[in-house]
């Protein structure tokens, strides 16, 4: 983990991002000499923690600053300089990223507030800003931003509290990203607090230029970050942020997320803060699922998982062995696991009697594993219970669990961390109590340590999930999709001037990528319904047709089971008398062929404004309007994909059949899913939204059928940019 | 909180628990003069600690241990003594037990283990020991147990390794019962590092004569303890606890659990551990809810809670003020708060003009409030915010978050303690990053002090839960219940042999209690059955009628929506033929008349061996069976309790009428619920499991009816015992 090159990126800004990720030489412009000044501390904090590259101060007033000697202007400076860090007013900014640019500086990072994020003037000035960086071409943190720490080389551009006091600083594999400053900096101060080795911490402020999906994108192809924190308010470019997620996940590189805006008052006020758009919460947590993105509630669960990921071990399965000082710590760890899909299998008997050839008569042997109070006198049985348990085939993972004992300390950690570099098999400890000095050696070996067995079953969880992940899909175009046919019912619809499609003309587009619907026949008059009805055979529901009613059940629109001909010639006469009162003079009406009541899913596919087009699943009926049980991912996806999203609702157990029913026909399902994802994204400028629910889905090997659909589409057709501008 | 006398408890165990929390003089029955082997140790403690009352170390073979006089035998003493703290093997216990009862020692802790959690020799030596207290009439606590910490006059009957280190002592009104006693003993050690003012710790161990649940009953009952913590692992009398919860419901007092056993691997080494039942999880949720014990996952949350419930205050109201010098910050908290039932509402414009008047211009007045990171320069900001949040009639609690300023902290503590000291409103503090020093200074300060949002947030979330917990219902038996028509279903049954009851019966019994059920007919042969269909009229379900076969749908014997006498008559044969082949010679049939299609529920009643009657609702259909979505309260219960347990379901909108459906009965369907806990509690000796499933809800003032119901007797009439024996 030594080199440091990015490897090239699609959008060719590598190099770049590499001179701001290692800088050998930074310009700091506008440096003060008072270290307690904004503008003083990045000279302060990178003179005290010895930055090993060149430290430039730009002072046109000063021949020292800080003991340094100053430059009046960039262009004084001789050789190459990687990065400019501008501490001047916003007013004063855009002009220095000229300057930057006309010096060939590539990178610039700009630490002024008073830009977008204050309305007004602010936005005019940002706006500035924004222009003199496409001019000059230097790539842009900021503003409004503290900066970054590059921990290996001591490269500080920053006025992070973070540094405030002397702390030791720990360096290693885990990148930190953060949308908030100061916040992320108490995050920071938290991850050195527990010795979690860090690569960069970068902090993106406005986002003028360089994005937290950029930047994220970045990190992930250098060699020496291997797990990425990101703490996120609002992203802008969704669809790069997961061709970065996706490349994390080929590489094996943990993306660990905490995302505000999961109730209506965060939302509300990571907006305001960032004058960023957080986004539809459901929409962000599912792309994150798709992509491998480990959302997680707060910063302790964020640096919790980071200290297991980054001892960069992966697990082969899910299976828990732990050994504890306490009955009590065992019980509580496999409720704990269980509760994060981590297993606590009692050991066979072979293996139990090895075990307990080891530990003292009044243990246990079963797994969870008591070792007894013992342990705390004798070492030694820790040692040989943490050898045989390294031996035993089963166990994935280990846990040891231990409190007090802060005089013992020293032989139990010893014991702890022999087992820990004689396997590739992660080892955490929780110990509970005591002065605290023993979980922070532990930490110093490298080897995660918690308070609380919860926390550390959940970090386990979180490995689990990520180590075992899916391999990413290889998107596949479903067969039999009739471009043509899609289009000519768009075409069509917008000759016609139309806001969205009637069901005849929705079930139409679906019907063209391979969606089949209910046999249905649109007629005029009751007269042809009655014949439509004959044709059809059986029972028929008839229904308003109208491309001006969007939910036709609202006003009554729809009549359902109708058996002979009478019924159905007196529906249809009041469905049309329904539209004539409603001022819909042109309604028709649909006769459609009742299906037999079945498990009902809705599929919805629509334009996320973040991350473009996704599609959303859920059982139709009681369940989603209960439960409010659906799940969304990005478009397109493949079978596989639909497959475990239509597994991961709340209600999946329906799929099995329940009640006597036989397995639901979860092939069909997902199928569909797949192909009305196509749609979605083949036709995101056109189709600003499409409903198919309910979805019947039928008995293994029956299929699925759509019973109504309704699709909506865009205001005009644009140009397909999913990306709100981030002023 | 000085008075320490416990109030008389309906047991009459006062004055012996009065003298085993407060003890003025302690005998420690072999103890050594070795300060580090467990039987010197709680010697040790109490000089090193400085117990405020006699210490009295008995031992045959010393004129003197760890320097103070010893006595040979406890009959040398001179003067009363209140505890002894028995230090011998297990096999000398009991005599010594008796030997405290001739010497009038009302109270004892035994500590050997060695007993029946080793099973064999062990269970025959606890019968020994618990025959030697019932004769002796001294109250136990233990064996095999880790004893006692009374902190305020340092009465220290224990050999717990989290006093093996001087650490500071913080009294208060927190006490902490412990079923584990090493894993208890470390989470003690964490609540002194987090400066908990604990009145009591107590390990229970074995509990052959002292229960966790008659233990926390008298810490309820003394003045000191204004809070219960509880880590348990097995329950033995459930209705005691009951009691005890119930008490300190009523005095406001919370009790704040942990309970392993949530999963299965967690049950079972709770099991194997302390060889005691971890009981029913769901049954255990249940009445823990009910009776306002607040269930938490582990420890640390444990004890995040008992930061902010020691404190003593309480809420109006679950409107929340954050205060913060981040933005990033306060959008996280708002999330953690929502996901917890706590708002942080915006204010209205005339009190956001009156914060922003106080706050930097670049800052937020809204709520959550962003005091910006002039803050940590300017102290004054954060005093004159927290002054204008005091003063805003809708903050019912207040929540600051800093971060990192270690050197500034000193100001930014003491603007939060004036502003603490000057409400009865709830302050806590989330304080990221940096040393650790200002969390500290904090706590010391008794103002709770957190790292991470969520944590602050889930312990504000309990805190509001029991501060608007709903008053404590007067159980009212409803009327019209005819126990001579129940007792007569019973005789009949016990008479003619049965182990269980037909549906017909079953459905008299529910009767007897004022549960409706569907019109039905029971009946002998086909012609009978059409006969019986006439009378009832409408379609009709004709089911088998046995007290042989439990579940009748299994093997078909169910038929529904018949409509003429033909299918009925068809029907009533091919049932009567089914019942022939399975040997079920005698069988009957039960034609009832056909309910609409409704929202469904079901009620079951059976005896929880821990806490005896219970009564469970779900709903039925989909929802129970995708979901396994169902609550458990122990019976009987009120109308009031019984609706907060329907609403308390995942799918209580349904309650709400979905799909166009008006409203649904909640009233009926929680006086039903109610009706049905009394016959549990009634009839718990007789009858061992009751489902009544599907209980069809009818629209609002349209009641409901049972369409099914099975009631399995008790194998023998027992004698209502539920209480476990713990050996």
């Amino acid at each position: 983990m030594t080199a440091t090159a990015p490897e090239q990126n699609p959008t060719g800004s590598g190099e770049a991002l590499r001179r701001l990720l290692y800088p050998r030489s930074i310009a700091i412009v506008g440096a003060s000499d008072n270290p307690t000044k904004l503008s003083g501390r990045p000279l302060d904090y990178m003179k005290r923690f010895g930055f090993t590259g060149r430290i430039l101060p730009i002072n046109p007033t000063r021949s020292h600053v800080q003991g340094l000697p100053a430059y009046r202007s960039l262009d004084e400076v001789e050789g190459d300089i990687d990065l400019a860090m501008i501490m001047l007013s916003a007013e004063q900014t855009a002009d220095a990223v000229r300057d930057c640019g006309s010096r060939g500086i590539p990178t610039a990072i700009v630490g002024a507030s008073g830009f977008a994020e204050l309305g007004g003037e602010g936005v005019a000035l940002q706006r500035r800003l924004k222009a003199a960086i496409e001019e000059s071409g230097v790539r842009v943190l900021g503003p409004n931003c503290l900066g970054m720490i590059a921990v290996r080389d001591r490269a500080m551009p920053t006025f992070t509290s973070a540094l405030d006091e002397d702390v030791p600083l720990t360096e290693g594999p885990v990148a930190f990203l953060s949308q908030s400053g100061a916040f992320g900096s108490f995050v920071f101060s938290e991850s050195q607090n527990l010795r979690i080795g860090i690569s960069h911490y970068l902090n993106t402020g406005n986002e003028v230029d360089l994005s937290v999906a950029e930047l994220l994108d970045g990190l992930v192809r250098t060699d020496q970050t291997q797990v990425v924190l990101a703490y996120l308010e609002g992203v802008s470019d969704g669809r790069r942020l997961l061709d970065a997620a996706r490349y994390a996940y080929a590489q094996d590189k943990p993306i660990i997320s905490v995302k505000v805006g999961r109730s209506t008052a965060g939302a509300t006020a990571a907006q305001s803060h960032t004058a960023s758009l957080a986004g539809d919460d459901a929409v962000f947590d599912g792309v994150a699922r798709q992509y491998g993105i480990l959302r997680v509630d707060g910063p302790e669960q964020m640096l919790d998982a980071a200290q297991i990921f980054a001892t960069g071990r992966r697990l082969r399965g899910r299976r828990l062995t732990t050994l504890s000082v306490s009955g009590g710590a065992g019980a509580l760890m496999a409720d704990a696991a269980a509760a994060r899909g981590v297993e606590v299998r009692a050991w066979d008997e072979t293996w139990q009697a090895k075990m307990a050839s080891v530990i003292p008569a009044y243990g246990s042997a079963r797994n969870p594993i008591d070792l007894t109070g013992t342990l705390v006198a004798e070492p030694d049985i820790l040692r040989r219970g943490l050898q045989v348990a390294l031996e035993h085939p089963e166990t994935d993972m280990i846990a040891v669990l231990l409190g007090c004992a802060d005089s013992q300390s020293a032989e139990l950690i010893d014991a702890i961390e022999v087992a820990n570099s004689s396997t590739d098999r992660p080892v955490v400890v929780v110990w509970t109590g005591g002065s605290g000095r023993p979980r922070q050696r532990l930490r110093e070996l490298g080897i995660p340590c918690y308070t609380d067995p919860g926390r550390a079953a959940a970090a386990l969880g979180l490995l689990a999930d990520f180590s075992l992940r899916p391999p990413l899909p290889t998107p596949q175009r479903p067969v039999g999709i009739d471009d043509a046919a899609a289009r000519d019912v768009l075409t069509q619809a917008r000759a016609a001037g139309r806001v969205q499609l009637d069901e005849y003309q929705s079930t139409r587009l679906i019907a063209a990528y391979g969606v089949p619907s209910a046999a249905s026949r649109p007629v005029g008059s009751a007269d042809e319904a009655v014949a439509a009805a004959n044709e059809l055979g059986g029972a028929v529901a008839v229904k308003l047709l109208s491309d001006r009613i969007g939910h036709k059940s609202d006003i009554g629109g729809v009549r359902l089971g109708l058996v002979d001909a009478d019924s159905v010639r007196e529906a249809a006469a009041d469905l049309l008398r329904i539209a004539r009162e409603a001022h819909v003079e042109d309604a028709r009406l649909l006769v459609q062929r009742m299906a037999a009541a079945d498990t009902e899913l809705f599929v919805g596919v629509k334009r996320d404004p973040v991350f473009g087009p996704v599609v959303v699943v859920g059982f139709g009926g009681v369940l989603v309007e209960a439960l409010a049980d659906s799940r969304v991912a990005a478009a397109p996806v493949d079978t596989d994909t639909a497959r475990r999203l239509l597994l991961s609702l709340r209600g999946s157990r329906l799929f099995g059949g329940l009640r006597g029913k036989p397995p639901r026909d979860l092939d069909a399902a997902a199928e569909i899913v797949a192909r009305l994802s196509c749609l979605a994204a083949d036709l995101s400028d056109d189709i600003a939204e499409l409903d198919v629910n309910p979805l019947l889905l039928g008995a293994k090997g029956h299929g699925v059928v759509a019973v109504d659909a309704l699709a909506v589409l865009s205001s005009a057709a644009s140009s397909g940019a999913t990306v709100v501008e981030r002023l």
